[in-house]
């Protein structure tokens, strides 16, 4: 593909494990063209330098504040993995972005696809449901249990069946090991598994008279952020300003 | 709950294995109120001098119209699991209904809430994943594979993913005994598990790098369409004229 | 098949739920003969008449042990399972089999051939694995978690560990939401689900470096007894004496 | 731990994906010791100077029978995960140790334990059941389908079957998108996934009368052959002679 029309990418922490599999993403993609690899050592300019159209940023929270005005304030693009995003920040990010309207900024805490349609799925049908539990998979090297994801996602479910007025989830329990009906977040029961073997995996399960659904999602290797930055990468010329998580680019 | 607020309710084919089931819920459900069973001995007048709202109708092919074009003519909704709706029948409905424009009518071939959520998901969710495949899983005496709903989703998600523009589901399989890798439909591979102590199972799987997403809908017992009847009996009157499928009702 | 070479087999209990199940399958099967169905209001010398060579006891803890003694002493064998057998009542049971030693009488507290199976594969598989856990998933009426049948099953893949010596099963976890991690039944966590629409579940999940093993089973009616009990029907006459839990009939 | 009771182990093609995984599996184990890493540039009597005990030979087809001569000969024990063992190879190693009968060698296609234990089980469990079907879902590269472990374990399955008398399994399909059924080995149904994101998975479905059992393993990342090694590696002294496959050395 010529280089007119191919989008013009720079990556930064192009040399971290995360930014070596987004260059490799990047320059596997016919319609993407990789035109700066940044990495802690090497300037901001170089990106500039290279025309670069829109950059993807998975670095540290310490310089990434930097990053993101020297970017905006040149009019380039951001996807931006890096965490550490609080209200603070996000209001300075904004500030800046009101200067350069033209800029785009797409901030996320989780690019895997597959794990923000489980999120999205999960709430939409709550509703429709006698019954919602969640039972979260991890490695046994994880800190902490529910993983956020699942807690989110169990707020995301308890908020969606409060405001269709579903009644209380049936539970007739009343002789209980401690812990074995799982932790309450949001009314919905979680529960952790922790296996050696297991990455990161998270199953949504609802049941009604006669008849479940279950929506599951796997991620089986570090690399699953890819897919969800080349979406925002591709989108964000079609979305100038700041945009807090990836399931605006997906149209759902 | 007082007979002035409860929705008013008849069920034909009611001493019918499914009738029964759903005069039993709808005899469960505080808002509604069970005024009529009629089988095919008893007079469709009876629906009338009960002063029915809704009627929901699991009788026969060979009944279904006669009984609609009463139900439409006195101004009662229905709701419809009667099998045989070819182009010429949902025709003719129309037509009465034109004349009646104050009833509603909802036939729809499947009201397991579940099956229907999972058909939805997947074909949203079929663009942003690089492969799909269904399995689905039934009791060994059926006679169709793959089941009628596992054709459904398969021209759905086809579509969408060619509305999406997505390339073709990548396959290296160049040595394969024949079956081995399922049915083709609409570009999707189907596979047909047929196992003693199944009933009615489907599973959407789909990949992408990294990560894969699952949705799975099992139906464990033939009750399973009873909550989708009464969501049809409770959005009727919102409704009138003609709905196929109970998806609008479901307000995804 | 004639008279002379299929099993003669009577049900006590025959008109209840579970006694008509058991009698429909003796019927459906080729190699037995269903020669006495016996309620309450009839009389036990009627299995006696009808010359039954085995009969199944789904009764009630109040009348099993006079049926037992009933059987034994007139040499006929046994396949039970109604519950409450405690030490002294098993203790009774030898007694009576002591001075009948050609009776053979079968008691078990679960005829489901598939339970069994994933108990004891779970046992054979617990060593292999740095990490066990269960999930056990029922219908939300269930008042106990988890199960009689998880709790056995955690025992016994404990006791297997612990006799292989096996390490500790890794657990991070250092920030908990109260009861996320499960219930801890001999040293290994287990979660119970209690969903509409779901009936009997058990999943055991082992994992070591790079895969995980999954056993699975699912009740999803309540006949899932009948094969198991049929088992006990046509090996009983080989195993005279005092047998308890259907493992031993499956030469496993 | 000392060197007085550490178990000597040297690995052939350690330089290799393979090898340096399971130097590093070695390496972690506390009563191992990796004594030598030998790749194709070096000598091979670097194994007999580092006095290895064991030697686990993930080489190449073209070198493997020069090393097992070299191996035998110097009464080293062997592991070897090098594919291409034919009956004539196979021979030809126990022509070597009748010569040396104080060493044992150990080869086997599949060193991972928990697809050994699925395989296992699978076939244990499948006389007790009406059906019997497998599904195996690789990533979409794999130019095989079945997968050589999925038809093994029909084979297994269908003589298991066989051996126990057991009926055809039940199938009324009367109408058949061509493939939905699968692929028939031994007798059983096998369904072949081909899906992105995966690794390697099979799944064993088993089901009777209202239940079933299924048996799944899960191979996520290539490194699940390092405990079946060890396996191998810590049990080889107490089998002299040849063993194919880590069946025996797992005492099921």
């Amino acid at each position: 593909m010529g280089e007119s029309t191919a989008l013009r990418v720079g990556v930064l922490g192009a040399r971290g494990k995360v930014g070596q599999a987004i260059c490799a993403a990047v320059d596997a993609a016919s319609d993407l063209e990789l035109v700066a690899e940044v990495d802690k050592d090497d300037a901001l300019d170089d990106l500039v330098a290279a025309r670069a159209q829109v950059v993807v940023d998975f670095t540290h929270p310490d310089v990434v504040m930097g990053n993101l005005e020297f970017l905006i304030s040149h009019g380039i693009h951001a996807i931006v993995g890096t965490t550490g995003f609080d209200e603070e920040r996000i209001a300075r990010v904004r500030g800046w972005l009101d200067e350069h309207p033209g800029a785009g900024v797409l901030i996320a805490p989780n690019f895997a696809i597959g794990a923000v349609l489980c999120m999205r799925f999960a709430e939409q049908a709550a509703r429709f449901f006698d019954s919602v539990e969640i039972v979260e998979l991890h490695h046994p090297n994880k800190a902490d249990a529910p993983s956020g994801t699942a807690a989110r996602t169990a707020e995301l479910i308890g908020a969606a069946r409060k405001a269709a007025g579903c009644a209380d989830i049936p539970d007739a329990t009343t002789s209980e090991l401690d812990g074995a009906r799982g932790a309450e977040v949001g009314g919905v029961r979680v529960h952790s598994v922790r296996l050696a073997g297991l990455v990161a995996h998270q199953e949504v399960l609802l049941g009604t008279q006669g008849e479940t659904l279950t929506i599951r999602h796997d991620s089986l290797d570090r690399s699953s952020f890819a897919p969800g930055v080349l979406l925002g990468v591709r989108g964000i010329s079609d979305r100038p300003g700041l945009t807090v998580g990836i399931d605006p680019f997906m149209d759902l």
